[in-house]
């Protein structure tokens, strides 16, 4: 095992308490979120009372100004249980650093403190029916009307659907087709604004406890304090974030098929077949041996990935490398985990099973892997 | 595409009465099924009524005896409607026929007729809690009380495990370990039987309809006359249905394959991103043609192999072939089917998210790929 | 082993025929032929003295009119051996077939016989140094001057470049953009006609016994009486002739892919390592067990092409997913059957290593692998 | 591109000398190299003269006692320029550390000096004809008669075969069966000493300039002081060397991959096809993003790896894994790179296609794959 060498001793400390509050508050209770299809509403608050929310966030909106390290933790130590109803890699990871990055005063002392403990879930609404990671195509509209937008359109496949507190809509405030990128806006819609409203909770392949939902939006008066930023700004924000949000879905990839290797490694020296363990199999050896190196590899990585995001010099290219590699491992790893489980790999109560099933939108979500492929071949070939 | 040429055209007679049959009877309430994680038992008389059931079995027992092709329209059909929870394949091509190629006149008088009608709905149980594909560890076992045996072990992920009416146990005759192959039997349990009971019907990643369970024999007293064929023969008959067993996972994996393709190219003809449909990307297209040329190459395999088992020279090693090959291929179709879906993938509402979860299985039971792998090797390098 | 049921007697008889042929004549000349960078030209006339060149072509042209099942037996049999030098798939399935199936009756009667005996190797100029598999982009410009038309252009990687007694260049005679498809037409050029030259014989990767040319047209005066079939319908020709010429790579791969496998099954029970023999190991009985199975489906596959092709009823959709299918596994096979020979798997001597290298450029001529997929997803989603 | 930071200012000073001295002294070179079989003895001297030579001898010995990264500089730039005839890897990184590590005073002075300035070519002979990665199976045989060792045997494969000055043999010390790992010994073999014999140069699918041989012993007497350290401690010494030994192959690989990408970069923004430039083509822009994110992947990785190699922190079971994946990835790498140059990419001119064949060896020699699986899943599932 090479020593991990970007954490410091706090990171360590911390590490400890996350995986021990997980372990009391999570992990035996994740089997009824699931069948729940979400997660506690009172298990953010016990997690922001444990500094798990929002480590980033600055002193004087009530956070600690830790660095990412923190919310790598969390992250890690979520997708280690497979307790993927958690959302608080997107919370911590992706939609509060637009607080935290892009609002306002006002907006910041209005939420930032809430979304550190827990009270305020915040979900980001891009993708819609007809559109998937191609963002330029995005129809819900938002009509300046003076002191409020009228916003118009529905969106789908929102993690935190159900729950969140506050949605940060993307949407077109500039009908104009000839306006390209500088169309879009984000505005903050709150939970209680008239004409906002959720579809089901979406019934998904896997990641039971985590709720996804469409949201609709029919004639929502959204105050202007409530836009995020600048208006035809948008998709300037998401561009600045797309690094650290690639990457912190590489690193819960990461964590995931660490675990998943330990639990095989575990099961196959334990299970028997042909009156020897699985483990003493050629091709056991060989397929974990494989998966084990890239593994390895996969962690140093992404480590390094980190290392760069804690100096702003991650690029949206090599967090689109890191996502991509990182998720087609997790496919594979959890594919040919699950193989050597036998008929155990396709029983729900396996954490394998789930892990097989949770990983599968991974690369599809943050942007499909096929996407990846365009960034990284763009900047290549360009 | 290339003609199949093992039909006659009584079979597209048939495939045309069985594919309206399932449209009317089973396409919609499959959801339903897949809540009550097991399908309507009444199905399976009005299949039975449209000569769904046991084809093959003999005229003097009610049949009509027809040919495997029978077989392979039922299987073909209910696969390409993903209606995985519908067990005719074990049924047909797997537990009654060891009822017509090894019961005795008395076994067959008594349960032929009723497994036709559907009133008699037939399982297998070889796999132990502790014993996968390697049936040598068997340890359930039965002892020859005089007119009866005493059965006592337990049975896992038994198909049809809720609602079978017989199960066919593989247990342990002779307790002296030098006995070898020599030392299993079969023996028929009834459903009332005292002593044999069902575990709960076990959740799994997929075939949410199928139902699927454990099966415990407390000191089950099975009369002498439900012993199948002869005491030590077991194995024996077991090698002997291999080849039609594993023929019939393959012929299920070529249809949900088929199945699958047309779904998807319809999805990506309609589908739009960046501004065109997702056909008219490249990587789409080349991703797609890859798996047309494979399930194309893969139908002329496995019809070819269903000739030979009709004239009997389908051997053990080459329907492991047919196995290996087709699952292994449903499983890349599926995957990457499900890919090209984005977002819509991963929800279970979509046919291709099911047909991934459903085909995850196909790899495992039945022999594992691995299993597959040792017979196949081991016929090459003897 | 599936037995093949495409062959009559007659054909076996005559494979036997070519095998002591080439057994005698061609195996242990090959070494030499290698060095010299092309075969014996003596025997070209060797082999038509025993009926292996064109055996398609009609009796009254001095051939004998057999089937394409005939050119299969030579094909298969040349590249069980490894012999790739010896161009006889290219001048009996892709070459001559132009002068059986378009040329006019005074050139049957210039060309044909002397194609049978051996007196004529027949090349096809298409590719040149700026165009792949890209017919449209060919610059060779063939002047009508009246009786003759002058031709000028360049051509390269030309099998049999170097020994090719007449050459079909494949040039454009329409010299109008917009003319498209029908700007191009087929001539034969004679090895004597002033301002026709070759290059070099080009090193290659692989097949080194076979002469691979540049071919040089300067100022070329070819007779109007060399003009194959109409001016214009050039492409047509080519098209009409694919589904052969793709399923003639196809067949000698999966022969080729056969005898690999023989050759290594035979040395990893022969080799040792860490005291046992190589065949011990489950990594190389999994590996062997997968190709193995592989390659079974796909001489089955291959099988049902030649069946189809033989009435006519081969698409170049399907013949383009066999030259796809059977050239990648038949990478597969090479480089997985010379990793399990190790150290030795890289010697120039083992035949292993020269079908490795020999196999590369299969996925490559007639068409590139990507240019089959783009014939297959065109045919899928248009 | 990510930043490499293991560096350091006098590296690159180093490096850009290194690459001037090859591209004048080598570049063009290497064709003529590759005919003769071998590089030209006057390079060795030239290479010394630079300081390419043994850059980690102490400077008692005449070294400069610079770290390894001196070493991966330049085997970074000999693998950049596609140079593999220059066996200087294996003198810097494997054999010669045998001397400074383990020789005695007396050897030291003999050798060393020697080395640096490329008078004394060091090879090392394990491999035997009937043994490949299994050392234990090793039966050259030392006979201890005294004042002398008699030595047996004959070893292949032995890269520097012909130009070797002197030849580290693994060979057998104690003829007991019993006597395990400390049967073996590792002696000095001088080019003059009777007895002492060369095959000839072997002929290999590429690297072609890099000479290759086996070696036989004939009753030659090896006096006592040329044991290099303790008798019976061979294995113990080899041991040692692994982790060093089988990075280097993974620098190799790396910098390898790299060039190669870079080439097809530039290959497939110029050439055209279809009307467009092959850059153009989704096809290759996924290819090769999927090869660049993999590719700078494994870079940090491997700089990670050297990093711990630096600080005697490399294990040699992640030496083992660096190796696997680096020389896989070069495997996929010049595979798909070779691709995309279509017929050219055959045509042994091309830098693509001798690096292809070049690299094939990389997944077998300083243990197989497979060994490398072997190693990481002994110490995985132990």
């Amino acid at each position: 095992m090479i020593p991990r060498h970007i954490f410091e001793s706090e990171h360590d400390v911390f590490r400890d308490t996350v995986r021990k509050f997980l372990m009391e508050e999570a992990y035996e209770q994740h089997v009824q979120w699931e069948k729940d299809g979400q997660i506690d509403r009172n298990f953010w608050y016990k997690a922001g009372e444990q500094g798990m929310l929002c480590p980033g966030a600055p002193e004087e909106y009530g956070g600690v100004g830790a660095d990412f390290r923190y919310n790598m933790v969390v992250s890690e130590e979520v997708s280690r249980l497979g307790l993927t109803g958690i959302g608080f890699s997107l919370h911590n990871d992706v939609t509060t650093p637009y607080l935290t990055n892009v609002a306002n005063e006002a907006q910041k002392q209005k939420y930032l403190q809430r979304c550190i403990s827990g009270d305020c879930i915040v979900a980001i609404a891009m993708t819609e029916p007809g559109t998937g990671s191609d963002l330029q195509g995005i129809k819900t509209s938002a009509v300046d009307m003076g002191d409020h937008y009228l916003l118009n359109g529905s969106k789908t496949f929102i993690t935190c659907g159900q729950q969140a507190d506050i949605v940060l809509v993307v949407c077109r405030t500039d009908p104009d087709p000839k306006a390209g990128a500088k169309a879009f806006s984000i505005l903050i819609v709150e939970r209680d604004m008239p004409g906002f409203e959720r579809g089901r909770n979406l019934d998904k392949l896997g990641q039971k406890a985590q709720d996804t939902s469409e949201l609709f939006f029919n004639d929502v008066k959204v105050p202007k304090e409530n836009l995020l930023g600048e208006e035809g700004m948008g998709f300037i924000y998401l561009m600045r974030e797309l690094p650290q949000e690639r990457l912190s879905i590489a690193v819960s990839a990461v964590a995931g098929c660490e675990s998943v290797m330990a639990q095989t490694v575990n099961y196959v020296k334990e299970r028997k077949a042909f009156g020897k363990s699985i483990a003493d199999f050629q091709n056991t050896q060989f397929t974990l041996a494989q998966l084990e190196a890239e593994v390895t590899a996969m962690r140093i990585f992404i480590d390094r990935c980190a290392e760069l995001l804690l100096t702003s010099e991650l690029t949206t290219v090599d967090a689109s490398k890191a996502k991509l590699l990182a998720t087609e491992l997790q496919g594979r790893v959890t594919d040919q985990c699950l193989q050597l489980h036998g008929g155990y790999g396709y029983m729900w109560e396996y954490p394998v099973t789930r892990a097989y099933a949770d990983a599968r939108i991974q690369r599809i979500y943050g942007g499909t892997s096929e996407v990846m492929k365009l960034i990284i071949g763009r900047d290549l070939l360009s």
